[in-house]
Order: structure tokens, then C-alpha cells, then sequence
């Protein structure tokens, strides 16, 4: 294993320090493993919480900041984060107005949220929770019962955090962030295995020649493996899995995500990106909004995974809000 | 070699036909491969030009926008531009006030520029040049007479490029291109080795156990390999190699970046900027500005380089300054 790291031991505080010394504007309680806006929560503004497990930087503390989310609970590496962490976090952001939680479809991370959620109630502080299960490559996994959480993550805690900070309610702040997720589909590729530091060897073997087609981001299996194909190929395999089941008519639009599970450069990641707006303007489907880089990754893994959501006109209005997070900025 | 690609021979077109999907506010003309602002060239604002081989994105395309560049070019894969090209980009962003170009010190691509420059001239465009020699780690090498131009490429088009959208003309500009160069040094570490598509296998080889310490960014190499030891130690050599160079005053501030080569996760490099963090604060050196991520790559190396900056107050002026860029952006 070759990383840079102190200690496998001392992985997860190291970054949140490097974190915390980066952002000022966030506030980062490497014990308790909570990061949240340095700013006190708004009265009356719905707190959003997010987490899971590390490794996927900068999911989901690169994600905290006005217009987005307000704490991010990191777990160990690939481990959901505990339920009083999530329970610490929620209530640092709790306002008067309850707590939406955005949770991956794993079976650790649904569990936690759901004991975090029971404990936030016997506080007194309600709590929504927004399922996010987009990626089709494989129904039931090793890590999941239904489908996993990926890509679409991100479209999420951006809409339903816009939504959060113009004021919305809780239940209208989930209700738009299922939204998101009910029009959005996700199919990951691998090139490559990734390795965990406690681990210190790659979680599966992938020959030389050959690559993992619906790859989950634990690097957990997906539909096959097979030879390395043309990048047109492997997205009109991607495309073709994504719209079948959530088609999308001619003449409408689409978000588009290209997201880079760690290792894989920007260029590839651009050329992935246009060999998408190629196939999709074939089908008559116009890209209104693009997102082309590492946002929901998988340690050094190189991969790729391709989002689209269907967006009515308040989704677009809501992604187009400013945002100001490490990882997602524009308009302020 | 794994790569997302359809051909080695079609990658650079394809990589800018994505960035040119992704992005309808450049203009990027795949043919003679100029990447430029979709808006006309404002009458009496200097153009600012850069090019360098392209491996290194966002570097220079992902740098062109509102307080940054006017146009890149990108020549084939850690292969200069060439001057018909560069010559192009010139005459289109030139409004009358002289273009200046911003130039990694590398044997083809002063050259190459060089002789644009001179073509210009002799169109009636009055050029000048800033060339970036930030890299401390080794004193001539296998591409460069004198020091390499890394990571302070990012600062210089960046604070040039504010200057240039505030009105400034071409000698101010170029000298504060100049000033910002002078003032930044740069040192890299790489755990793997990079693959073009043209080569399709590794360009060097580097033991499961041995990084390459002062690295160049086409994996040219550094000073000496070693075994892998903590991320703080080798921050440690970096950072002293760096402020032996160019010392920094207990009580004055510093511009830090912490670039990944391109296969680094971010997590890392968040670590190893915490790490560049603690040690600074011992030396009483404030980090006034950072960057954490990837934005001088070498194709898919894992690495880290680490820039430091000693600004005034014009250059963290000029810093802040908005900017709109697919890969910087920030106040608009």
C-alpha cells in the first residue's frame, strides 16, 4: 500500500485536521467526528445532516456550507458513522424547524440514521429522513438491500439544501430531496481495485485487461467483469441501463453528472463527459446543467460513474442557488 | 494500461470535445486546439495566454474564464503547443492592448512560445512573457534548462489574470506574473508512475515500496527514491526545502497549495495539507490563502506537490478577486 498517511490508525483525525486547517468556515470537531457550519444554525431553518462512511471525499464534509448541508458525520473508512454521532450533529444543527437527514441506501448507514432519528425524537427534535437509492447496476448487494446510494447523492443534498436555506419547511425540504432522487440514476465502471489503509491490500483483484461494469463505490461487486471496451461503448452501456429505467422523452432535459471514483484524471473524466452529451443529444435529450469531476469517490479507485436526473424547473432553479462548500461553489 | 479513452491517437480531441460539451462558456476549437472565452475579447483588456502539454488539467483549459485566462492550448499529450497554434490564441484574444503569455519553463515550450511571440510581432501584437520556474527540487532536468514550472502556474495565472480583468496593462500584468513566480516555490512527491495513451505503459517504474522524491510533472525524476515513509516527514523535506530557498519571517503570511498529480484522493491530500498546516504554524508562518486538489496533474500519477506562496497585500487582493473558471471559481 502506498498512501499518503501517518498511520492507518490515525487516518480519519489526519484528514479532518488537513480539513480543518483548510476551511475556516467550517467548524470541525475531530472527536466527536461532526462537521458542521462554523456559523450558529439560522432560527427557523431546517438543519440537513448527511454522512457515512469516509472514503469518499469530498463526500460529505466537502458539502457543508451555506446553500448545502449544515454537519456531515464521516465514519471510519467505508463504516457508517455511529448513531451518537449523528444524534451530537443534529443536535448542533438543530433550529426550531427539525432535522432532514440524507442517508445512503446501505444496511449500516439506514440502521445508525434510523436509531440517530429515535433519539433526536425522544429529544424532541423531529426528524425527516431521505433514502437515496440510484444506482441501478445491481438490485441487493453485498452493502444493501434494494438499491445503493451514489452519485445522485449529491444532486440531493444541493437541491434539498437550497430549498433548506430559502426557508422551506422539513417536510418540503425531504419531499424535494426525494424528489431528486426518484428522477435520478446512477451506473458506476472500474478500472481499478481500491484499497483501505486498515486494510493495506485492494479490497478485490481486477486483471491487467479487465474492468468491473456496475462497480459499487466500496469497490463491492456489480454486474460482470469483462475486457476494457472503448469509453463510447462503456457509456452507451451506462446510458442505456439509466434511461431504460427511468426513460427520459426527446426534448427534454437533463443533469448530468460525471464523477471520478478517486484515481481517474479530469481528461478522462471530460472525454467520459462528452462521449455522454454525444449519446444523449442522439436521443433528442438536451444536458441543461453538468457536473464533471471527483465528487462522490471511492478512496484510489479509478472509475467512473454517470448520473442523470430528470429536473423539472424547480429542481434547476434550486441547483442554479449559490452554493459555497470546499467542494461545490458558485454564485457567491 | 486501463484508460477511459476510445483511441490513444483520438484522446486530445476527445478530452476537448467533452470540456467543450461541459462547457458552452468557452469556445474551444478542437481542429487547432485553442480553448478561449465563448465572449469577444474586451477592447483594451490584455489577453493572457498559456499552453503547456497537455496530462495536466484542469491545467491550462480548466483555468480559462472571467479573472483567469482569455485562451489555452494544449498540445498533445507532455508535448508543447505548437507556435501556428499559439500564434492563433494570440490574435484572438488580442483587443489592442498587447497579450501576455504565461510559460512553463520547459525546453519545447519556451521555444515554441518564443517563436510565437516573434510571429506575433510581426502581426503588430506586442507580447509579453512570464516564465514559471517554481519547482526547487532539482536544478536543470531531462525537459528543462533551470528549474521546472509546477504548481505556482495555478497563483500566477490567477493573480495575472485579475489584474488584466481590472485593466491593468501588459507590463503590469506580466510583472506581476513575474513577482508572484518570484515569490513561490514548489516541491513534489510521487508514489506511481504515469502512462500515456501513446505509450500505454508506464514511463518509469517505481517499486511496490519506493516513492520518487522531487518528482516532475511528466514523471521526469527528482532527486532520489526512497522508501515510503509518514506523510509528516515528507512534508517535512518539502517544506524545508522549500523555505531554505525562499525563507518566510515568523509573523508573515503564505499562499499554500496542495496539488494532487492526479490519482491522489483528496482525503490525502486534506491530510497532507494539515500536515504543510501544523508545520507552518511552528515556524509562526500564517496560511493566509489555500488550495487543496488537483489542479497541475501528471495523467493518472498518484503524487502531491506543494506550492508556497509569500504574497503582499496585492497579490491576496488580487487572490480574492472573483473568478469564473470550470476549475477556480469563486465571487461570481
Amino acid at each position: 500500500m502506498k498512501k499518503f498517511l501517518n498511520s492507518a490508525e490515525t487516518f480519519i483525525p489526519d484528514v479532518l485536521a488537513g480539513l480543518a486547517a483548510g476551511h475556516p468556515e467550517l467548524q470541525v470537531d475531530v472527536g466527536q467526528r461532526v462537521i458542521r457550519r462554523a456559523e450558529p444554525p439560522r432560527p427557523g431553518k431546517v438543519g440537513l445532516v448527511s454522512g457515512g462512511g469516509s472514503g469518499h471525499e469530498p463526500l460529505h464534509g466537502g458539502f457543508v456550507g451555506e446553500g448545502m448541508l449544515d454537519a456531515a458525520c464521516p465514519g471510519e473508512v467505508f463504516t457508517s458513522p455511529v448513531p451518537d454521532q449523528i444524534l451530537a450533529a443534529t443536535k448542533a444543527v438543530d433550529a426550531g424547524a427539525g432535522v432532514v437527514f440524507i442517508v445512503k441506501n446501505y444496511t449500516g448507514d439506514v440502521l445508525n440514521f434510523e436509531m440517530a432519528a429515535d433519539l433526536a425524537g425522544d429529544d424532541g427534535i423531529a426528524v425527516e429522513t431521505v433514502l437515496v437509492n440510484d444506482d441501478v447496476a445491481v438490485e441487493d448487494s453485498t452493502w444493501t438491500a434494494g438499491r445503493r446510494g451514489t452519485g445522485a447523492t449529491v444532486l440531493v443534498e444541493k437541491i434539498a439544501g437550497a430549498l433548506a436555506e430559502q426557508g422551506a419547511d422539513a417536510a418540503a425540504v425531504a419531499a424535494i430531496g426525494r424528489r431528486v432522487n426518484d428522477t435520478s440514476r446512477s451506473f458506476a465502471v472500474a478500472l481499478t481495485p481500491c484499497t483501505t489503509p486498515a486494510a493495506g491490500k485492494p479490497g478485490f483483484e481486477l486483471p491487467d485487461d479487465e474492468i468491473e461494469i456496475g462497480v459499487g463505490i466500496h469497490g463491492e461487486p456489480g454486474r460482470r467483469r469483462e475486457k476494457l471496451r472503448p469509453a463510447r461503448e462503456i457509456v452507451a452501456e451506462a446510458l442505456g441501463v439509466i434511461l431504460d429505467d427511468r426513460p427520459i422523452d426527446p426534448g427534454e432535459r437533463a443533469i448530468v453528472l460525471v464523477n471520478g471514483m478517486g484515481a481517474t484524471p479530469l481528461s478522462e473524466l471530460y472525454l467520459v463527459f462528452g462521449e455522454v452529451a454525444a449519446a444523449l443529444e442522439v436521443r433528442g435529450i438536451r444536458i441543461a446543467r453538468n457536473l464533471v469531476g471527483n465528487y462522490v469517490t471511492s478512496l484510489d479507485m479509478a472509475g467512473v460513474s454517470i448520473t442523470v436526473c430528470a429536473p423539472d424547473d424547480e429542481l434547476i432553479r434550486l441547483w442554479d442557488a449559490p452554493v459555497r462548500t470546499p467542494a461545490l461553489r458558485w454564485g457567491v
